[in-house]
């Protein structure tokens, strides 16, 4: 099928609307009526423009508040149509956008609103081009895809169809019997077909349209039901992404160019239409790589959680650090930042790393060359969309490479294990891919997504998603702050799972390390809503432990101090409790400020 | 009246919170129990602070979902709330509040929540506090103010109230006769009052609470309305902001403490309950300065704008650049930033200098030195929340004296004028201070606030809300972006009066100056959409004259080229066209992107 994406979607000039276009892969763009006011080129520059590109231009967009008027206003009206008909044309789209109106010169009367857009479709025939005739959500008289369906039908004119919104029908009803008359719907009268997903949102649909949109898979619509109605028909057009919201309008066209056309793969895999690489699901956390200016602090720190250093790279700065499960690389090579100490990539168990890279690059994910070194151990690996590096690799496993056979073993003696391995990692996204970060780790590496949760920090708010694999082996928590200046959010985390945090919190005071302090105002508050054994909770409020419960079981849980942008957590899950202790997150975050603060100053 | 503000108001940790609200001149504060539980200071040590900083603590809030329950939860819950009610004793303040439930174990029997409200209530005065009992707009069972009072007023018992709050009264009904009602509680039993605006939004109330809080006379709640209602009970409680939304979240504590209590000193005046120097209206606009460390770029564009330097200030490098009842000062002195040319500075005809800046400063507006150089003529001036210096000065009028007196007349001929004056200004906002900028020119200056309008930008949407005074003779254009770091929205400008517009686009190009190139798209679809005389157009198009159309007149205006972050616009207003050419936006702003990626390139 081919693909096309609205100019609306994309930020910046029209030009550089139309390179990341089809930088992305797009087939096809729709012409958005104010980019083309916009620009200085002609519109025969612009669809020679795109046809450079590789581009056609499948719709102008939109004409609004033409049809259901007074004779004399719709004689105006088709003045100002024609113009547009020959704009059509000249920019070599076949088909121009009629929106239903939302005027008050418009009247309650389909035979009138069939018969002024026969005659616009005369004039549009007469142009070379067709009319696509759409419901707005918030049409004044015509608000549904059925009821313009019927216009378009009762006019009977070739040169005169529908046009299909996801957003227009999906944000009036989620009822799937409300979608089964698109199936009534001859498929060549379906001139085209826009799609834009949403979050679920009780608000003016007005609203919601122009500042929640989002691309598909992103949002709860049901896209894939509704893409299935409109393909059983024969409809062979476009699938057109028509999505804009506040945060896309900022962000570079490139990135959102490649977002958009990621999120149509999927959806067209969902339905059968595309033939992707079968998705690869990671099986475990192979490892957490952190770069470093300087190794002092997180060796301290790895040495006090028990860390033993087991191993270390042969041709690079880098240290293996394990215990239990859980491994955490420290590299101190060229790749440093001047941002000093972060968690730059993640190891992930594949069971075929080879086809999880193909899925990848099939979904336009940057993949990374496979051997950085002259010597290393080929490994796939492909960069998030907030530039974290993930290994799909082995550890161990039959018939697979061991990422481990660039390491040379210390020879050290582990500690006794108290940590058992990696529960979570918390990585912060940029703030304009967000919703990019989600549909990257469900559609790319088959994680699932939950639903997005605010947590309040002192100075903004934080949201946050977790993507994971069906055994929760694999648990990473997205992280994005309320505005792209938030500083406060910069912190990663890296969780480690214990069986008793109390015994590890002991052991990790007694090496040295320094934990969170957690305000006694937060254990008064615990005394006050659940009940502890004798001591519990002295013990918690000496060390700095939180506490959270579900339906399932309890959490508790700790913190290390941050190092540059890092820290850890030390977790203990019991009875199956399933989340995160999210309701904690304001206490640690403050407790978080405070310790800066005291740093700082 | 005692003004009070709560705690989850303001960002940052408790202390800053309390600070800023003790500087901003509040008599008291609301503590919201997140702020509690992650400070490091104990109850007692917080109401220490408090009474250092002259504050009393007025409320511990909230304590959630405990009435209407099954015994056995009650049982727990009023465990919880004794613990609460502690807490609300040791921090000093007299009241715990309670929200109705909106818990699935709640049931809906009236009876019941008096009943277990009254037990409540006896343990509050066990611990010498009382209880005031709030419906949440989205309560289970209970929901609305009258329905609370119903069950406190059935419960019968001293240490029970009511709390109202105007978000949860008002986001219900906006019906004057369903606020009737309050006067039938007796002003001792409204134990307290909470007070935040909202914009008018279609949507799910508890999103809107969330995120859509404002202060009063920023949204479009009828406060006072309300607040006439409440004091004519009786009640002798502070006015307290419960105020919260994304915006805030990350603002500085300070300046949103000071446009909090600038927004209630507003409102105590519109229902006379503070008495305030009256507002003084300005009737016009003196001048414009702008400062800037080159003149050399400025000094070409006026010259060819047809202003004439007519004076000079006697001890200071300022330049008077005038033409009709324009008056342009350059600034090339000491005050200059780094950041380049920039609108520093307003003159606003004011029939009192005096008065108004004594209202100013009644209503925490920065008031700056009279006397700024020894043998300066004093002057009144405030600063705007944009740092913007607002001169309240008179030009020509008898018995005050003139802010012309430190200039000296250069003697130079003035041109004959095609220009007429200042027909508005335009100055880009601080993000986190959109909605305070509107408030601060209603309040301290008396102008009007009309509704606020998007603009589309290709990098992102802009906000803009006009301010002027009655007869228009000021206007001024509030602009902001989408986001902080949105630097598109950085230029300001000055809009220039013309009778004609395409006479004054000529002469300015036959000196020399350069006009914003406007997209010959652009004058097709006008072509489409209006009717024009033979060679109207051409003219338009050759000039980059751009047209609007409103129900009074039509408005004509071109831009110049921008220097640092200034432009000018040269507007023709025929019929009492009202609007600023909004529509037009879209299509300037991407002319002007284009023109800076052409000279950046």
């Amino acid at each position: 099928m081919r693909t096309s994406i609205a100019t609306v979607s994309l930020s910046g000039s029209l030009t550089e609307k139309l390179t990341a276009a089809a930088r992305a892969g797009f087939d096809g763009v729709e012409i958005f009526e104010n980019d083309l006011l916009a620009s200085t080129l002609t519109p025969e520059e612009i669809r020679a423009r795109c046809a450079d590109l590789g581009l056609t231009v499948e719709l102008f967009q939109p004409l609004r508040d033409i049809e259901a008027v007074p004779e004399e206003v719709f004689a105006r009206n088709l003045r100002r149509a024609r113009h547009k008909c020959e704009l059509t044309r000249r920019l070599g789209a076949g088909t121009v956008l009629v929106c239903s109106s939302v005027s008050p010169q418009a009247v309650n009367d389909d035979a009138l609103a069939a018969e002024q857009l026969s005659r616009l479709a005369d004039t549009a025939r007469d142009c070379g081009v067709r009319v696509a005739y759409e419901a707005l959500a918030w049409g004044r008289h015509v608000s549904t895809y059925d009821h313009a369906w019927r216009i378009v039908a009762s006019a009977g004119h070739p040169a005169l169809g529908t046009c299909l919104d996801s957003f227009h029908i999906l944000s009036r009803s989620d009822d799937p019997k409300d979608l089964e008359g698109i199936e009534d719907i001859p498929g060549e009268k379906i001139f085209f077909l826009q799609l834009a997903d949403a979050p679920l949102l009780a608000m003016d649909v007005l609203q919601w349209s122009r500042h929640y949109r989002c691309f598909p898979g992103q949002g709860g619509f049901d896209l894939a039901g509704l893409l299935r109605h409109v393909l059983s028909t024969g409809y062979d057009g476009p699938l057109s992404l028509e999505v804009f919201n506040d945060v896309f309008r900022q962000a570079e066209a490139a990135p959102t160019a490649v977002d958009a056309r990621r999120s149509l793969l999927v959806l067209q895999e969902s339905v059968g239409r595309a033939r992707l690489p079968a998705p690869v699901i990671p099986t475990g956390v192979a490892f957490a790589e952190l770069v470093t200016p300087d190794a002092g602090p997180l060796t301290a720190l790895l040495g006090a959680l028990g860390f033993t250093r087991a191993a270390r790279h042969r041709r690079k700065p880098v240290t293996l650090w394990e215990q239990g499960d859980a491994r955490i690389l420290v590299d101190t090579g060229p790749a440093v930042r001047r941002d000093g100490t972060r968690l730059a990539a993640i190891g992930l168990e594949s069971p075929d790393p080879a086809g999880a890279a193909r899925r990848a690059e099939a979904l336009l994910a940057p993949v990374l060359p496979r051997r950085r070194t002259p010597g290393d151990t080929p490994q796939d690996a492909v960069a998030a969309p907030d530039g974290t590096e993930l290994f799909l690799c082995a550890t161990g496993s039959r018939g697979l490479p061991d990422w481990r056979a660039d390491f040379e073993d210390t020879g050290r003696e582990p500690e006794p294990a108290h940590l058992s391995g990696i529960d979570h990692l918390a990585l912060t996204q940029p703030w304009h891919h967000f919703d990019e970060a989600a549909l990257f780790h469900r559609g790319v590496l088959g994680l699932r997504a939950q639903e997005s949760v605010d947590l309040a920090d002192p100075y903004g708010l934080l949201r946050s998603r977790v993507v994971t694999n069906p055994d929760g082996s694999v648990r990473i928590a997205l992280t994005v702050g309320a505005a792209p200046t938030d500083d406060t959010v910069h912190a990663q985390h890296i969780a480690l799972a214990t069986g008793d945090v109390v015994a590890s919190a002991r052991r990790f005071r007694e090496a040295g390390g320094t934990l969170l302090p957690v305000p006694a105002n937060y254990y008064d508050d615990l005394a006050a809503r659940f009940e502890f054994a004798d001591g519990e909770l002295e013990t918690y409020r000496d060390l700095g432990i939180l506490y959270d419960r579900d339906a399932h079981g309890a959490f508790r849980h700790c913190y290390t101090r941050t190092v540059g942008r890092v820290f850890f957590e030390l977790v203990q899950r019991d009875d199956g409790y399933r989340g995160y202790g999210a309701a904690n997150a304001p206490v640690r975050l403050a407790a978080q400020h405070t310790v800066r603060a005291l740093t700082d100053g």
